[in-house]
């Protein structure tokens, strides 16, 4: 054990490689990782503090982790890095119903504080597809999405206020406990998606709502996307509010069908799938979606209870482990504004053309934020680097739609240099600055979110 | 003319001394202001950035200003700056209905923007008192609040991008047009209510939303705070989604009694103004709002169409000209967790005895934000005495429940020194870390929010 680890509680210490090996990276494909020195697992903000102290004083690079579920690269081990994981850190704290509160530690399971919530008459909707397994530390640190985000927003929206650790130890808490605060800068935000650059969260005071109520589903099959995407429009503009609305694409459809019998009409080129909580009227919802989806060309079945819903949701459901049958995939995160959302499907179609590889495009079309995913060999080099190539197209195409390159995975490694692109040079300088203020000895997840120039090509 | 201003183009350059104090102040009470040397009213960005870029160069302090209907003295003059009024910069310059932004520079009225995506079957919620004079700049840079907070948020929560030229005359892009994006650091918030401290904001890219329903009203008399309060806490827990519920204690009811005759009870010492704009069943929320106000003792009436609801909504807004007509007041903001409600309105009206003023407290119940306000004689210094010690003990109060000493209001020059006692001494450096990082030379809006070091007693 080197000497600066041997100053801190050896309980919190791992220095076993299989297990720093286990935990040296996220759930991002294609992403380098490093060797770690130690994993650390303390299990108070006195301990982050002082781990993050003695990094600071040693210059070693720290790397937060919560469940390691993220899809950038953020959590991946640096090489001679701790690896610090806030798993240990998993207390609700409090759960008040009349302040519709909750302060939790990181390595809370979402599903968890939403299980114990919901026992409870209340809800915290921020539901990322691995809610699960995710933490809310983590959630909070790359501002996950989710389904949800369509009515209710994304995770940043629900965090009040923070603890969090500064890169040399200091103990900054940020917002409040009230449902509306102006009192200074608004440093909550900043952290929130900040992935572990700026500082170490150990503890989030959450929003919460009342109950909702079990959501109705509808969905509705297209001929095409042109028609699909026109009805997503239309529906949005219309007062429907949708708590969900997920698009389909044809090549999404296709391997659904492969994995599963759903009973797609077989010449649909597109679906959508809605859902709506609203009180007694979900079902007035539902019917004008039908409505719109209609006079778009589209064939709808609108459930009538939730059993129904949920059966219907299994179309949405069985995206995810049919692309996981059919190897490894790239899955990108593009958001563009509503109105361009046709272009971007149709755009991702060609792009797959181009590159002969296969991308479905499924994803939150209500947000304009989808996920065309390309699916590869990994084990074939031509299809991994053609895979890559029409991974950074989608990218480009989100961009040049007035788009963004991520709406809800966030940036870590695998998005680092299009971010600069995506931010331009005066806000590139802003966020190096920024990241100098909280970091200046740059031991905060080196190499993530905003790159020094020294580690651009 | 002096040598810096002779730079900049003459049709922007007033130094008219009468000009230059009828802008040297916004609608702040008891807040001192200096005399500016110039008012510069740009009409675009690059004319905000040669203001800036030379302001810099010169060291002189620079003040933004938007309508100068702040309430905490952050447009107020310093001695020898430059007022910058974007009051000219007053285009919308995008409103698209299918991916619902609007795009306007900082000078835009909030009820210009309003009225206009309302014609358009569009709907932007932010509604400070201030709407129908207030700028769309003024209010992101105060991230002003209003009576809709309580279903739609605050102003923060519908900018999705903001332009903003940095005190050496750069020119920023943060955010985004589409609905979600986590690309970077979360510029836009921290300009969000930094009552240009930190930049220039000279445009804005805001969400909006479908035309909601003309809301219907209720009103409830209480026989004193508790039974409100308790109605205010079991309605927000009940799923009742309120688009707008305000409480009224007795002293604002008796205000507005000397004011005109509304029909009150006479035995009545609180009441609760709520609205609900929901869909079809907007009439559903406010019943079960009138059973959860019965249970606790109120007496209810609730609107059955538009016009009455109209007339049930001029309770609450007598409240401003009726506090108008006894003289000065000092309007404070404190927002505390909904569970604490009672006790800020209950130790309101401790505080008023204790300090022998009165105070009113109206405000934003449901939120937990509340304005009580010091009535007093500003050509008495007893009593001018006795009401900045009340205001202060109100924000002592907010501050021991758990709450905030400003929920819409800002900090400006009123409340920097109550800022550092509600963020602390970590935060505080923290604060003044990104004050020194976006404004070096120290030129934006300088002793607002963040003081420097010796600026303090």
């Amino acid at each position: 054990m080197s000497s600066p680890l041997a100053r801190l509680p050896a309980e919190i210490v791992t220095t076993d490689p299989d297990v720093l090996e286990s935990h040296a990276r996220d759930n991002a494909p294609l992403c380098a990782h490093g060797t770690a020195a130690a994993l650390l697992r303390p299990t108070s903000t006195a301990q982050v503090a002082a781990v993050l102290e003695l990094a600071s004083r040693h210059a070693i690079p720290v790397v937060p982790q919560g469940a390691r579920s993220g899809l950038a690269g953020a959590a991946n081990a640096v090489d001679g890095c701790w690896l610090l994981s806030l798993e240990r850190m998993n207390a609700v704290l409090e759960v008040d119903p009349v302040d519709r509160i909750a302060v939790v530690q990181p390595g809370v399971l979402n599903a968890r504080l939403s299980r114990a919530v919901a026992e409870r008459g209340m809800f915290y909707p921020p539901d990322p597809s691995s809610w699960e397994f995710s933490t809310l530390g983590g959630n909070v640190a790359t501002n996950a999405g989710g389904l949800c985000c369509v009515k209710y927003g994304v995770t940043a929206d629900f965090v009040r206020g923070l603890e969090v650790v500064l890169a040399d130890g200091r103990v900054l808490r940020t917002g409040r406990r009230t449902a509306k605060g102006v009192a200074g800068y608004d440093l909550t935000r900043l952290f929130c998606g900040s992935e572990g650059t700026l500082g170490v969260i150990t503890e989030i005071t959450l929003a919460l709502r009342p109950a909702a109520r079990e959501p109705l589903t509808a969905i509705a099959f297209f001929p095409g996307t042109a028609a699909a995407c026109a009805t997503v429009t239309a529906c949005m503009a219309s007062g429907v509010v949708p708590s969900m609305l997920e698009l389909m694409d044809r090549p999404s459809m296709d391997i659904v069908r492969g994995y599963r019998d759903l009973g797609f009409p077989p010449d649909a080129g597109a679906m959508l799938i809605v859902q709506s909580d609203s009180g007694p009227p979900a079902s007035a919802d539902l019917a004008r979606f039908a409505e719109i989806a209609q006079s778009h060309g589209g064939e709808t079945v609108v459930a009538d209870d939730p059993s129904e819903s949920r059966l219907l949701l299994e179309a949405r459901r069985s995206v995810g482990p049919a692309t996981e049958l059919l190897g490894a995939y790239l899955s990108d995160d593009v958001c563009v504004p509503l109105g361009r959302l046709v272009d971007l499907v149709d755009g991702v179609e060609k792009i797959a053309a181009e590159h002969s590889v296969l991308i479905t495009c499924t994803g939150h079309a209500g947000d304009g934020n989808m996920h065309p995913t390309v699916v590869f060999d990994p084990r074939d080099a031509t299809q991994v680097h053609r895979a890559e190539r029409a991974f950074d197209a989608v990218m480009e195409l989100g961009l040049a739609l007035g788009g963004t390159i991520t709406g809800e995975h966030g940036i870590g490694l695998l998005k680092a240099a299009w971010l600069e692109k995506e931010l331009g040079p005066v806000s590139l300088a802003v966020h190096r600055d920024m990241k100098a203020l909280f970091d200046p000895a740059g031991i905060l997840n080196p190499g993530k979110v905003v790159r020094s120039r020294a580690a651009r090509p």
